[in-house]
C-alpha cells in the first residue's frame, strides 16, 4: 500500500504488528465476495436456514421485558442466565461445567486472544496443529510467542510428536487444538489420540486448549467425548455460538478453571468492558426455546449434503494424483495437491474462472501449505458446488497438462 | 481468592496479567449494585429515556430488510454505511472524516485496546493525564507501558508538564488524552491548552490519541473544537455511540491515518474477527433516523439537571474544605477531599449507607488519588442524587468530627 510508504509514524508501531501483515490473498477476497464468484473461501454458517420471524418475535421479547438492560452496559463474564444456556449447550456433548466457569466472549476468535493474552510471554513456545485454524495463529501471534508444529494425519493430532518434543525438553505454555471437524483439515482426532494427548498433557504440566466450534455439526458416527469432559482440571475449553446459531450475535465462550477464568474475565473488561446486552438476550431466548433443536438439525442436513456434492464432485474432476479428507462433520475439506501445483499461485487463475478457496499456505506459521487448499462447503448451494469444483478441476487439469508438457 | 493458592498454573500466567488483579473495590461494586443504594460509580447512561418501540421498528427494518447479513460474519473494518453514519457524527462537532478512515470497535473500550497494542511495546512510555480514564489506564497495561502522568487543572491538561517531560528527553509513544468533559475530573480543556497540546504534540513528532466520548453532551457554554480537527494528521480520534444512543450496542470507532488504521483493523480481526452485524446495522438506522436528535437533546437536558442538583446538594452537604469541579457537560464530578480524609477507606462505610463511588485510587497508576472521588450523576434520578449526597455528606462530617476530636 502506497500509504505506508510515507506514514510518519512508521517507528512507533510495537514490535507485534511485525506480525500483523494483510495477507496477500486478502485482495482477491473483495473479488471473491462478488456473487458470480462460487467462494469456498469463507467459513460463512448458512444462516438462511434461520426463520427470521423467529428471531424477530425474540428480539421483540426482549425488548418489551428488558429494554433498560439489553441497552444498558452490562457485566464483564456475561449474564448468568446466558452462561446457564451455554452449559446446556456444552452438556449436549457430554460436557459437563458450571456456568461460573464460564466468561462470555464475541465469538470463539476473542477467547483466543484474551488466553493468548493471559498466558503467552513474548518468546514462549505453543504447540499448535499442523495446520492450525488461521485465526488462531493470528490471535496468538500479537503476543510473540513460537509455535511448535505438530503433523495431524486422518486421526488428528499425531500425539507422539508431541511427546518426542517433550521428550527433547520442549515446554510449550500451551497445546492448542480443534480436535473436532478440525479447521482446516477436516479430520477429527480419534479416541486413542485423545485419551493419550489428555494423559500426556495432564503427567507433563501443559494445559490444553480446546476450540470446538463444530462438534454439534456432525453428519455421522458416533459423537467423541470432548477433551474437557476427559480432563476438566486441564483443558480450557472454547465455545461458540456462531454455527449453532448464528456469528452475527458474536457470542463464543471460555470454559476454565478459576485461575485462568478470573485472568480472563479482568482481560475481556480491559479489552471491551462487556458484551451487547441485546445479543446475549437474544441468544439466550434462542437457546430457550426449543426450535434451536429444530433449526440445528436442518442445518446439519444441509450441511451433509453440499459434503456429499463436494466429495463426489471432487472425485470426478481433480486430477487423480490430488488427495483429500472426508469430514464426518464441519464446514471443511482439506485437498493435497501434486508438488507441482501451487494452490497459493493459483488463487488469482481460480478467482478469474470464478471459484475461491483459502491456499494451504495461510494455515501455517512457517510459510508451508503451497500444495494445499482449504475448501469450505458450508456455505454455497449444493449446485454452486459442483459447478465450483468443476471449475477449479478445469483450472487444476488444464495446470497439470502444462507442467507435463513442459517436464516430459 | 482461595482459588488463586491452588492454581496449578500460576507459573504459567503472562507477565502482562500481574497487571491484571481485580481492585479491592469490585467486592463492594455488587453490593452497590443494590436497589437501596445510589451508585455514584458506575458511568452508566440513562437508557430508559430511550423509546423501545423506536429501538424495536428499526430491528424489525433491519430483520425484514437484512435477516441474511445480520445474522451473519460482517468485515473487520465495519460496515461502509455505518461508518459513514459515524462520520456524520463526529461532523456534528466540526470534525471532518472520511468513512475509510474509519475502524467500528467494540465500544470505545476496544478502541483504546487496540491503540494499546498496535502502539505499545513493553517499557514504552505513554504519557496520560493524572487522573486518568481507569479503562484506559487498564487496557494500555496489558501492553506493559510505562505512564508519565501529567497533572490537571480546570483548563484541562498542563501541556507545560508534558513541554518539560519532552525538553528532558522523554520521548512518549503517544499522548493519551480525554479532552471534553473529563473521566474522571470532568474538566474540559481551554482552547488555549488545546492549541498548545497539538503544536508541540506536533513539532515533537508524538500523535496524540483524543477519546471524545462525551464531546455531543454539553449543557452549557460554546463548543470548542476536536483535536483531530485542529490536526488530522496527528491525531489518532477515539468515538462511542454509548453515550448518544445505548452501550448494549457496543459500537465505538477508530479515526485514523492510513498506516495507524490498516494495523487497527489487522488487530480488531485478530481480536474478535468483527462486530456484531446486527447491532452494527441497529445503530445505522438509529443514526439515519432523525429522532436521534429529540432523544439526545432529552438526554442532555436530563444529565443538566441532575448536574445542578449534584452540584447543589454537595455545597449544602459537603465539608467546607472540599472542593469540587463543576462540569459543563458529561457524567462526572471529581471531588477533593481534606486530606485527612481517605476516599478509598471511606468505601465500606459510604455502602454501608447506602451510597457508592469510585475512590481516586482508581484513576491513577501509581497509588494517588485517595484524597479524591468520582461522583457520577447520569444514572440516578435527581431525588436519589440529593438524597445519595446527602448521606454521603452525613459520613464524611462525622469523619471529620472524628479527626478533630481524634487530633483537637
Amino acid at each position: 500500500m502506497a500509504s505506508f510508504d510515507v506514514d510518519p509514524y512508521a517507528e512507533l508501531y510495537a514490535r507485534r504488528t511485525g506480525g500483523m501483515s494483510a495477507s496477500e490473498v486478502r485482495a482477491l477476497f473483495a473479488v471473491a465476495a462478488r456473487p458470480e464468484v462460487v467462494s469456498f473461501a469463507g467459513g460463512m454458517p448458512f444462516v438462511q436456514a434461520l426463520p427470521r420471524e423467529q428471531v424477530l418475535e425474540l428480539l421483540e421479547g426482549v425488548l418489551m421485558d428488558r429494554a433498560d438492560v439489553a441497552l444498558q452496559y452490562g457485566g464483564g463474564q456475561g449474564s448468568p442466565a446466558l452462561r446457564e444456556r451455554l452449559v446446556m449447550l456444552m452438556a449436549e456433548e457430554g460436557t459437563s461445567a458450571d456456568p461460573e466457569e464460564v466468561v462470555v466472549t464475541t465469538g470463539a476468535q476473542q477467547a483466543l486472544d484474551l488466553v493468548g493474552k493471559v498466558l503467552i510471554d513474548p518468546g514462549d513456545l505453543i504447540a499448535v496443529e499442523a495446520p492450525s485454524y488461521v485465526g488462531a495463529l493470528s490471535a496468538f501471534s500479537a503476543y510473540e510467542p513460537r509455535f511448535l508444529q505438530i503433523e495431524l494425519d486422518e486421526e488428528g493430532m499425531v500425539v507422539e510428536q508431541l511427546e518426542e518434543a517433550l521428550l527433547r525438553g520442549e515446554r510449550p505454555k500451551f497445546v492448542y487444538t480443534v480436535p473436532t471437524f478440525h479447521n482446516p483439515a477436516g479430520v477429527t482426532m480419534s479416541l486413542r489420540r485423545r485419551e493419550q494427548l489428555v494423559a500426556l498433557c495432564r503427567e507433563a504440566h501443559v494445559p490444553i486448549v480446546e476450540d470446538n466450534p463444530y462438534g454439534l455439526l456432525r453428519f455421522e458416527g458416533e459423537a467423541l467425548p470432548t477433551l474437557r469432559s476427559m480432563d476438566p482440571r486441564n483443558v480450557i475449553y472454547l465455545g461458540t455460538v456462531s454455527k449453532v446459531f448464528a456469528p452475527g450475535v458474536r457470542v463464543g465462550w471460555v470454559l476454565a478453571e478459576p485461575g485462568v477464568l478470573q485472568r480472563v474475565v479482568l482481560a475481556k473488561e480491559a479489552a471491551d468492558l462487556c458484551g451487547s446486552n441485546l445479543t446475549m438476550l437474544l441468544t439466550e431466548r434462542y437457546l430457550a426455546a426449543d426450535a434451536w433443536r429444530a433449526n440445528l438439525a436442518l442445518l446439519v442436513e444441509t450441511y451433509r449434503r453440499r459434503r456429499d456434492v463436494m466429495l463426489a464432485t471432487l472425485a470426478e474432476h481433480f486430477p487423480a494424483d490430488a488427495t483429500w479428507t472426508r469430514p464426518q462433520g464441519g464446514f471443511y475439506v482439506w485437498v493435497r495437491l501434486p508438488p507441482y501445483l501451487d494452490a497459493r499461485a493459483l488463487l488469482a487463475a481460480a478467482v478469474e474462472r470464478r471459484v475461491a478457496y483459502v491456499p494451504g499456505t495461510a494455515f501455517y506459521p512457517d510459510g508451508r501449505g503451497a500444495d494445499a487448499m482449504r475448501l469450505a462447503f458450508c456455505y454455497p448451494t449444493e449446485d454452486r458446488i459442483a459447478e465450483g469444483v468443476r471449475r477449479l478441476g478445469e483450472l487444476l487439469a488444464e495446470e497439470e497438462e502444462l507442467y507435463r508438457a513442459m517436464s516430459g
